[in-house]
């Protein structure tokens, strides 16, 4: 019989999407589940995701039989040993490393493969979207942190361990900004949803100048928010995606240098700031890239339905399989 | 017949080194022209150098039947094109793309890969040298310039255009010192050769710390100098090298980040200062890569013979033929 269809998985912290796709990157049917009411049961969790796969095949109309199999985008998530190891959001996966794929396997008798989340937009994106037709790009996700999915002749960098593409750790400002993972001055510290609020209230809490965004409770600001003004046209907001814009720029000139790719792709929640974003990241790329690239790389921003993006991306894996 | 034997060509901007390679690396014979005598006429050179490709096939015992094919390391040589363009050490290439393979090709009758030094110098690792049996690598060359050959899952990394791995020209010093290639803070021009020279340079101009460096023509320092400063315990130059290895440390870092490789592999004129280097690398790379990565990523050095690497490595690109 043949299996026309994959089941896509996106591990989240708080709640895991599950939908079965087909070939053209139609979400047939979908469903959710917790990810964060189980404690450090990973076994637990792993039982409620199957039961969850089994409901979404049957929701769809489909059977085990036309199911290729399954693919997994989670935080941490490791191609080579099918495991989520020390992901600080997902209490089940924070202290050690979980055979996911073994035990997914296991529970619902299909194939499965995993990777972490950018990984999955990269293939979701090259499968679906984007960079259909693309065989060397670099998929840059802009979410709470950076993320990034490398894509070389047509295929994932996983490296010599699994883990290539953590470009959101490279260093941008030395003795930059403490960020997430111990260091100082990485891309995700500036570029990130959160890293973009950073900056906003730094620059509130050392001039005077007026803003919008001096209407919100400092605590609580937003990239959002920061959107928002923007659109408004308040000055600081629309420097602030400047100032991020360029820093993102700047760091794709070294990207670039490493992997020469035919485009960098964006997506996620910062990405849709495209319009004050695109201008200052455009600009400072090709200000800094070296020469023989100097106006022939191209960014592109994701073309997936945001609801259906983390799915599809996961889903794409299972199409390997 | 069984073709067992390669040709490696290393072109560089004064002489040419031809030689007759077998599967386990041994160079059977060695010619040399010169690169620098044909002014633009790129026919000539092309000419001369087939000629010296056939008579080193024949001072090696051997027929053209007998050789798999021709592999050539060139300044700017492209792999998907076969062409050497804008290669400002190249006279007869300097103002254009000369469409090297194919003129070798034409005159030799064999087949041609080319492609530029570092990358080169990559192959020849992974075929005779440090990186045997390794899948993920980056190679550094640490010569006049700073250049580098990115090998993923076994293969050459050429990206879109051919270009990819030009980690010479990654930004180590924002707004730094100006570098041949028209930007300011790349490496190459911290962490060559002749980058090392301009440190001692500025450092010497900034102090009157007494020093061995002084006793030579600041004009004339070169790193060769501060090598043989720093054997004699020379303080200044001790400082130097590690300050040049803490940059380069750093900057391999960020590279980890992107391809995750097993090893950093080093080679060049610089890279002959291993016992000073070193140190200060491996330090700075483990106190700045991200944790997942701490004190995993070997920095080794070259196993080749320094006068027979060039044409090994091109060699190397002759056994995909």
């Amino acid at each position: 019989m043949a299996k026309d269809f994959v089941v896509g998985v996106d591990v989240g912290g708080q709640t895991t999407k599950i939908g079965v796709v087909d070939a053209r990157g139609d979400v047939l049917s979908q469903t959710v589940i917790r990810s964060d009411t189980f404690g450090t049961d990973a076994g637990a969790y792993i039982q409620a995701l199957a039961e969850a796969i089994k409901l979404s095949i049957a929701q769809a109309g489909k059977t085990a039989e036309d199911i290729r199999g399954i693919g997994v985008g989670a935080p941490n998530g490791n191609y080579y040993t099918g495991e989520v190891a020390f992901a600080p959001n997902l209490a089940w996966a924070a202290h050690g490393a979980v055979p996911f794929s073994k035990l997914l396997r296991e529970s619902v008798n299909l194939p499965v493969s995993l990777t972490n989340d950018a990984n999955a937009a990269a293939m979701g994106e090259m499968a679906y979207g984007a960079a259909r037709g693309m065989k060397n790009f670099i998929m840059i996700t802009l979410g709470t942190g950076v993320g990034s999915g490398i894509v070389i002749d047509g295929k994932v960098l996983y490296g010599h361990d699994g883990f290539a593409g953590e470009l959101g750790h490279v260093n941008v400002i030395r003795d930059g900004r403490a960020c997430g993972c111990g260091r100082k001055g990485c891309l995700e510290a500036y570029c990130s949803a959160i890293g973009i609020a950073k900056t906003a209230r730094e620059w509130l809490g050392c001039s005077d100048e007026p803003s919008l965004l001096r209407l919100i409770d400092e605590e609580k600001l937003s990239s959002k928010d920061i959107y928002d003004a923007a659109v408004r046209g308040d000055k600081m907001a629309l420097r602030l995606f400047e100032y991020t814009g360029s820093l993102l720029g700047r760091a794709f000139a070294g990207f670039i240098a490493f992997s020469a790719p035919e485009a960098i792709v964006l997506f996620g929640g910062l990405a849709r700031a495209k319009e004050f974003l695109y201008e200052p990241m455009l600009r400072a790329m090709n200000a800094n890239v070296l020469g023989i690239w100097k106006d022939k790389v191209k960014i592109i921003f994701s073309q997936l339905k945001e609801n259906d993006a983390a799915i599809l991306g996961a889903s794409a894996l299972a199409w390997e399989l």
